[in-house]
């Protein structure tokens, strides 16, 4: 834990420059748009610990997998995203010493992250050995409207001398990945050019080939009038930029406005990038930064109008929330089903920038309430276009027949995790991608998206599970041998209560969905029978009775779902049996010790009552949460939010906001000291969740938006937006009422408490306490 | 598969050269003396390939980690034996071109190992492109004598030319390991020194500080006679040697006799270790290679006379279990409790040459019937001298009050292995290290090693298993959770029969050795009390307490011990229902689906019930082995002699002899296609326990020897030799009888098919068919 950075309501705020928080300063203040990620590195020179941090969506190389003892059917590499070259770069010399936080004497500093506009500033004032003291103010931003553009603008200002200022704007392909398994270097920088006013690098990544060009242009202001100066082009074989000197008087300031457009062979072919690429930079210049800005903030304005989330009466969890939301927004823009969101986004190295389940459990929640559906839907094409990889990954581990296995981490549709226990076990991950698309249609009413795209997945992932249970003589029954669930803190376990109910639910949905497709698309239908040799009777005949058979691990004494067989033979303590020095229990504990307790890592039966809260009692949640919330250490950050959703539907609602609290400003106090690698991006859709589907109770219910709401103790009041199909509905819950605005001129059905509204303008509904 | 090599009763022979097989010769053809083992690279050049390796015994080096993922708990590094510095080279010119037999024509070669001498020799002709030829022969050995000292001779003849041959006799530390993690070089050559005949090079391992000095003195010889000569000395930073030229006639012989001493800092201070290593040298030089010979080849003929098997009526099986014997007293003399056994021995770097539950589970029982108890004694010294790492061990895995886990690998006393299933799971290997004193006891009588070091390990291990169990309320039984078993094709299960089994024995055998102790040495017992705080009264009650109420997975209606919790739920395949394409599983299967499959690595019940043995029926084991032996792969090479002792105990002999068959000339035939890595040292006893303790029956029953031997059918007859306290008794059995002989004066208490019988000098029973 570390709080360091002050509560405000749009912004995130640092006041000091304190060196030790460098590295999650870079983290917590980063910016991006969707196709380009930027650590809160400096622009200036900085020979202090930081991790330089440029991030191109999409773009990742394939990092030889490194492990002790080789098992068959790992993957070759793991996918990394790369730290690309630097383009924020501008030195500054003042009477030809460099400027450097970490050696001058900071005198004032603030760094902002305003998140209503988008935008990172800072401001310090800084001294050197010679008491020559200097002011910046500095901002950028990330396109949000133009994604290949990005600008900076950063004024000097010599406060107690007269004298000479270099600025050296540049761009630096010698980068490296901290992470790097064998120290390899990921990039080769194969064009350098520049000219008065202009630069250019090109880089290619090894191995994959990827291409991406890198122009800059910059104007320079001295008093706030375009300065003439002659400028010096420098180049090295990884490095083009220019150099500056100005003459200033004190109290002068220069500004420098740096423009930069990123292209690369996602979106243009090789040989035409560096064209787009100086294009897009010469039309940035001549826009200028004025209306680069506006442009960009309009495009943040729309966001919240959509998505914001208001709390009255707890200002760090209003700004918690809005980090949130500001972060996902940052991480993925929905427009390119060729990308996706990693569990750190943008925002470090770590677990690679590449797909997890995250997407599917966490993340499509958030975006089918806070986006148009085109966005989540383009997060399920993503998995459509894998579909063939999935395939050939399942062939690998010696399925046939079309089965499909989704990999646990990918950038590309392969698998690239090479953790046994992850990689083969944790299969659920193929349930998660099913059931997104179930929650997609329910949740947007896109009926016809099965007949498109999502029963082929289906198809694939129920062939899967149809291979993958086993018959037991013992039992009589289909089980699910060595598997890990959700809680990673069980390895090879059978029968997890969590996967064979995602298991069998997948051949059920995807038996309705063929039933559904068959009447409604017959044409397309065959197109697929055909397409997958697909024998409907035999293979529906065998789901069929896979789900009319399967294990499901239960104990009738306790009333409860049992995590997995064999699980209620453990010493069953509680957390609070645990000693303060036993916790984090994955660092005091060995591994060994974790895997022979009964403590949970992560929502595990309760990842499964979350998701088909419809089909169980409120008395059996409630059963299974007394039993297995006490047992849940919440050492993944994605834990806490399904436990906090539970606990309000069940009206826990002390312990739903406990829960909430954990997970609301994880990043922002840096609950478990790691924010220096990165943000918890997914995790963040869990908080909203909490705020949403737990507080609010929201839910789509035969095609109606469906509330339950309550409000924590120590808040007044909150709102929030939800999109749903063409309307956005705000929601407002105070400590009395919940009133809801429809911002859209279409009549919108609603359940409140389970009473049906028809909501034209507005309603008012009394709190249920 | 791949049968090179000539079929000879005593020498292993190779009579021409692949460059294929170089390797796998090179590992075959390995010579040690306990003390040091070399690879049979060849003296002269050899640009081929080519995995040059001379080890030291107990010199290691603490290789950092490989992993994918960190785990909580893991060991910090791998030991690994180094490949030493190179002491047997001796480059040959020939008129200035270098020989090397992978650029000249091989004309003729052979290559053998005289097994009954302990010594590899060499004879090959070779041409050059100028067809000039020369004939070579060369023999070595690694005197068992003296086992500091290692000695070549080596004739070169030019056959149709006169002309130039320059011999360069050298050492060279500039040397690496192929399997070091991270491409380190792992020895600092500190000394470099050469004079005419002469030269010396001392060497430091990193990190752990051992120090090894190599001298080397030779002689040269023309036509059999003292050359005076004009020698060179040459040295670089790494490398120590002489080079002579001499003008040889046509058909005239110049033989290179090199001695050389090696001395390290496991037995001499390392200033002295110079000294001593040229005294050493010099001392050889003085003695000659005769002398040497016969005092080496004297040692073997005592080492064939206590341990020798014949077989008569299969020539193949006659090489391979002499192979095995061989290869086994290369590797431990049992002279120096400091040293192990590796499974790999001397003959290559895999499994790091450090201990493994090998030395107890299969070496022992070798090591007990065929030489002196002092060297089995030694081995257990070795574990004693290790509890207090192993309570450390334990300590960092969470275990307190003095619980002792021995490592499953290590060098020192600590665990080096980090694969979790393995080094915090297979814990089984506890039970083997305290099974181990009990059967030392048991075969040699010598009970007062309980009082000596026994009961101190005895109790450390009791007090992890009481620590390691845990008390199950769904059963009311304290249960064993998250173990691996013998059979590592299961990770993670709960309640592993075996391990359950073994960790009770361990339980209840400390507890009578307490008694033993207490009464038997009074004194020291009270020693031992206060050494380990240990409390009688509590500690062994909670033993008896968990003895009597451990769980043991059984299978009543199968009449079946179960291998864990769960295993029947599995597809009850046997092996005949896997096509040949899917075998070995380990290559073509993926790791889960054989995680998940009924398909057994290596035997895990059974192992218990032979260990066991005596306390089930035989139905029983008989029952067990027919549902167990059908869904064993035996992909380890430890497996299938267990299979085969039980198999001949309950006499399924056609089926023990097919399951010996499968260990017999594991490597020999090169069945796994991997000899090229180094041979399977430790399962090389397995091959002996096949037939000394599988056929012929061996057992230690209250006191006395006891045999129940049968023949395999096509085997004329075989006769082994066994230590048995102060006697030696040979057995011959062939199709009709069974002949005893004692070699010594004390006359032999023996049971043969359970009938009491005393043997003084010879006696025979008939076989029962």
């Amino acid at each position: 834990m570390n709080k360091y950075l002050k509560v405000d309501p749009w912004c995130i705020i640092e006041d000091h420059l304190d060196h030790n928080n460098q590295r999650s300063s870079e983290s917590i203040f980063s910016l991006g748009n969707g196709r380009m990620g930027q650590r809160a590195n400096f622009e200036e020179a900085y020979s202090g610990d930081s991790l330089p941090g440029s991030y191109i969506a999409g773009i990742y190389y394939p990092d030889k997998t490194r492990v002790g003892w080789w098992k068959n059917g790992y993957p070759e590499y793991f996918a990394k995203v790369l730290n690309a070259p630097n383009w924020t770069g501008i030195n500054v010399m003042v009477d030809k010493e460099m400027l450097d936080l970490n050696v001058w004497k900071t005198l004032k500093f603030s760094r902002v992250l305003n998140m209503k506009e988008g935008t990172l500033s800072r401001a310090f004032t800084a001294e050197n050995k010679k008491q020559k003291k200097v002011e910046v103010e500095c901002i950028r931003f990330l396109s949000m409207n133009n994604p290949d553009l990005s600008v900076i603008r950063y004024t000097v200002k010599p406060l107690n001398f007269s004298g000479t200022m270099d600025l050296a704007p540049y761009l630096n392909g010698d980068i490296r990945n901290e992470d790097a398994n064998y120290d390899e270097v990921f990039w080769d920088v194969t064009v350098t050019d520049s000219a008065q006013g202009t630069a250019y690098i090109e880089a290619v990544t090894k191995k994959t080939g990827f291409v991406a060009g890198f122009a800059m242009k910059y104007q320079i202001l001295v008093s706030g009038k375009p300065a003439s100066f002659g400028a010096k082009a420098d180049k090295t074989d990884k490095y083009a930029g220019n150099s500056v000197s100005i003459k200033l008087n004190k109290g002068e300031p220069v500004i420098i406005i740096k423009y930069v457009a990123v292209v690369n062979s996602l979106y243009c072919a090789p040989e035409n990038i560096k064209a787009e690429a100086q294009t897009k930079a010469d039309m940035a210049l001549k826009t200028g930064f004025k209306k680069l800005y506006n442009d960009h903030i309009q495009v943040w304005d729309t966001i919240w109008q959509q998505s914001d989330i208001k709390i009255d009466g707890d200002k760090e969890a209003q700004q918690g929330i809005r980090f949130n939301i500001f972060q996902l927004n940052q991480t993925y823009r929905g427009d390119d089903p060729g990308l996706n969101i990693g569990p750190k986004g943008f925002t470090g190295e770590k677990y690679g920038g590449s797909t997890y389940w995250d997407t599917e459990a966490f993340c499509v929640p958030f975006f089918l309430s806070t986006a148009p559906a085109s966005v989540t839907r383009n997060l399920l094409v993503y998995r459509y276009k894998h579909l063939e990889k999935a395939i050939e990954n399942a062939r690998k581990l010696g399925f046939k027949d079309g089965a499909a296995l989704y990999p646990m981490v990918t950038m590309n549709g392969e698998e690239c995790h090479n953790e046994w226990e992850i990689t083969f076990e944790e299969i659920h991950r193929n349930g998660a991608i099913a059931y997104a698309i179930y929650n997609y249609i329910n949740y947007t009413g896109d009926k016809k998206y099965l007949s498109e795209h999502g029963l082929e997945v289906l198809i694939g992932i129920s062939r899967f599970w149809s291979q993958r249970v086993s018959f037991s003589q013992v039992r009589k029954k289909y089980v699910i041998l060595g598997v890990t669930g959700p809680n990673e803190y069980e390895n090879n376990v059978n029968n997890n209560w969590f996967t064979n109910t995602i298991a069998s639910w997948c051949l059920k949905y995807t038996n309705e969905s063929i039933e559904y497709v068959k009447t409604s698309s017959p044409q397309r239908y065959k197109e697929i029978v055909n397409k997958w040799s697909f024998d409907e009777k035999a293979e529906t005949g065998k789901w069929k009775e896979i789900i009319e058979n399967m294990h499901f691990p239960v104990n009738e004494e306790l009333g409860i779902f049992v995590q997995q067989d064999g699980y209620l033979e453990k010493e069953l303590k509680t957390v609070n049996d645990l000693l303060p020095g036993e916790r984090p229990i994955n660092q005091k504990w060995s591994w060994d010790r974790i895997l022979r307790s009964c403590f949970i890592k992560q929502a595990d039966v309760l990842q499964g009552l979350f998701i088909f809260e419809n089909q169980y009692e409120l008395a059996t949640i409630r059963r299974n949460f007394d039993f297995y919330e006490p047992r849940t250490v919440h050492e993944s950050s994605l834990s806490s939010c399904i436990h906090s959703v539970i606990a309000s539907r069940i009206r826990y609602t002390e312990k739903a906001y406990k829960l909430y609290l954990r997970t609301s400003r994880l990043d922002l106090d840096d609950y478990n000291n790691e924010v220096r690698e990165g943000l918890h991006i997914t995790s963040m859709a869990g908080t909203w969740m909490a705020i949403v589907l737990g507080f609010g109770g929201l839910r789509v219910k035969n095609d109606k938006l469906s509330f339950n709401p309550l409000i924590p103790r120590n808040w007044t009041s909150y709102s929030f937006r939800v999109f749903f199909r063409e309307s956005i509905v705000e929601v407002l819950v105070s400590k009395e009422k919940v009133s809801f605005s429809n911002h859209s001129d279409t009549a919108v059905n609603l359940q409140v408490y389970d009473n049906d509204y028809v909501l034209t303008k507005h309603l008012e509904v009394d709190i249920l306490k």
